[in-house]
């Protein structure tokens, strides 16, 4: 992979390898031996992306580079490409972009000299988001193998749901949607089921944002969203006693997750944040190597880790 | 302390014990020696007290983490609540939140795995402006017993008010309260003076801003502010030798007191806003160490110290 | 100097000493062995200086404070003064700031005791901007002498303008001012010529932006600027061999140039970012060296240098 930019660049080797690599970060503390610099170039709100993404880079040992559009020439009418020329010319060693419009790495990835890293493509790939949620599954099952895997929500507006549908069914799950009919998008290959067959059926049900800020009006399918297509305290109790929730967050508590259950025992949502960090460290170290910025030998292991870090080691085999 | 939420939950010993560290951090040069992230939360608007609690943190080898409510998931709904949970999850050591809610902690505090430091509660409480009050009291007269200490302002509306009122009477000192009739709170239980009254009898004569943002149409008391409750010219001339001048900033200049006079020699007000940051590490440090993420071999001397933060080596003994 | 403030300030070995220090830091890795904190307090947009300014500050070791107006107690009313000195008692041990006042540094500098940058000032000053295009005018000709250089745009209205043609000519350049009539001020001493007229002479063609910002409304200077007063395809071939571009960004494309010579090869437009890092960390080092903040000791090479880095070795002499 040239740029980190959608899930359909990445063969299952790259996932596997990747996943891998972050388990490794997972265990230890690692931290590149060389002066980086990360441009975190974010267009759209994020709370825990950016903040993922910044932490994982301070834990390399990283500088990031904060990018705060009402401050900066933008203002003046400069366009995102010369934006990221200009972080490009003053030293950024790597970019980390989120932008509200689908195609905005056309044009960039030809022209820049440094790896950029997709962080949220408007409705169309979230892939940093589809490695946290495969490597929390995988720490889970430790397969994904036959796994029945659930997307629930609006999968029209998700950019979550078309990564992950295509990563995880790569990776060897059976993927379903789920949610209300004028939110299903009949141009994705997976099979159509109603929530109260999910929750029946499902190893993982991911639950998905109702995207207030995509949608220009509150349709039918977002009044008692919670009763017809959401995951209610009933709904739960009828899960598999394996089976775990996950959201990619913010949630809506009470639309698309009845509040006392994004806490609740079977609930990997939190856990899928602090994975968050550890996948985007590798993602970061693998385009740095790719690239040749940096080689393994700017890779070192530090002596004093943190006991909490020591978490099972996993192999990822698929 | 389990959480460092207010001045009622502190004994005597805590704050004597956090006064003295600050010392400690003022005369020597330390840093934690473990990666360490503190996110900084901050609702309303701040420059010292937010830049105060970076520079703390950087002055203890932390990583700080900024957050910015308008780019944030915030804007799609999410609450303090699930923020606060985010940023444990990726990875925050400590919390430190500013919100313009009384009672923000409430739910917070049961809940969270990680130490919250209390950085403003609406008009509550501010607890590390009272402890860097006082340590600013300490090194002028290495004693609280006796002082008479007035504060000055707008009582009713000051967080800053309540927590010092608080602290400086539990750690000896008669405190008295000054202002318009309408800014009086008469649930707290200090006697209220005049101005003038005030300038004659203080050694510490302690001003509080009008907070035009929190009220919601000039009062009678803003007008002629400076006239009737205020420190002109003419009435510092009254105070004793060695009385001192305090403010948490930021002044309203012509307003509660006269602008020549903010950097007056009796003016301690700049001196306030260094004291802070040690006041800070020193918040920081404990909270750390009361919950048994760093243990004493993570805080290390640094050998070069810098020779203006040499300054006497004081002992707080009430 | 004391402050780093307008070119006026600058004799030609200050500026040939910068020169040589930005040289120095471009071709080796350098760190300050002291924590130093930078305040960067920016009340105008900026991409380029502001993010330049703290990759220079991160390369150095230092530490970045970065300033959000609309987040700061200035939203309660505080003054650019009483900011500057919340910065110096938190800690800064130095101030780089950009406001459009053009006397803003007037009434701070004589109350600070820390150094301060200008990073631009209104329409009247921006001196680290005329240093960096000075660096990349002298890499490529290893001399100012009797070098034709043309400023070219809206020169009334430029702070780089001003900066420039003082500095470059006090180098031993001779410099040209082109642009619309209403655009040039007939206070500058420069000659004025066409713009036709400059593609033939220059050795270096310096772009102004059109900065609407500034611009109540649109005249007729930028009704079809490009044809009448900015570079076409058609000018450009009419360069000498070896003349080169420049422009201080952001670029209005298809405006003062044709968007396809932005990145042509004799633009220099991106260099100058890149240069501008090397320029900043040579002026942010000199003013800590001249407050006695560090000494030379101070100043320490990093053994592993990025190989990027390693351009030829340059000698200033004017």
């Amino acid at each position: 992979m040239k740029h980190f930019l959608t899930v359909q660049d990445m063969a299952v080797n790259d996932m596997v390898a990747l996943l891998e690599m972050a388990n490794k970060f997972h265990l230890d503390e690692y931290k590149l031996t060389k002066q980086l610099f990360s441009a975190n170039l974010f267009f759209e709100p994020s709370t825990r992306t950016k903040m993922s993404f910044i932490v994982a880079e301070k834990k390399l040992g990283m500088e990031s580079l904060e990018f705060h559009q009402e401050m900066s020439s933008m203002k003046k009418g400069e366009s995102l490409y010369d934006t990221a020329k200009t972080f490009e010319a003053i030293g950024a060693n790597v970019l980390v972009i989120r932008h509200e419009h689908d195609e905005w790495a056309n044009e960039l990835s030809e022209h820049m000299s440094i790896p950029i890293i997709n962080a949220g493509a408007g409705k169309k790939a979230h892939p940093t988001q589809s490695l946290l949620d495969a490597y929390t599954i995988y720490q889970e099952f430790t397969t994904f193998n036959g796994l029945n895997i659930v997307i629930a929500g609006d999968i029209k507006h998700s950019r979550v749901a078309r990564s992950n549908a295509e990563m995880l069914s790569k990776l060897g799950a059976n993927v379903y949607f789920s949610g209300a009919p004028e939110f299903m998008d009949e141009t994705l290959p997976f099979p159509h089921i109603s929530i109260d067959e999910a929750v029946e059926i499902c190893d993982v049900l991911m639950l998905l944002r109702i995207q207030h800020e995509r949608h220009d009006q509150f349709s039918s399918a977002t009044v008692h969203y919670n009763d017809h297509f959401g995951l209610t305290v009933a709904r739960e109790k009828k899960m598999k006693d394996r089976a775990i929730i996950l959201h990619p967050g913010p949630v809506n508590r009470g639309v698309e997750i009845d509040s006392t259950l994004v806490e609740c025992e079977r609930s990997r949502i939190f856990e899928q944040m602090s994975n968050g960090v550890y996948v985007r460290m590798a993602v970061l170290t693998t385009q740095l190597l790719n690239w040749g910025i940096i080689n393994e030998n700017h890779i070192k292991k530090c002596t004093e880790t943190y006991p909490e870090q020591r978490i099972r080691n996993m192999r990822f085999v698929n």
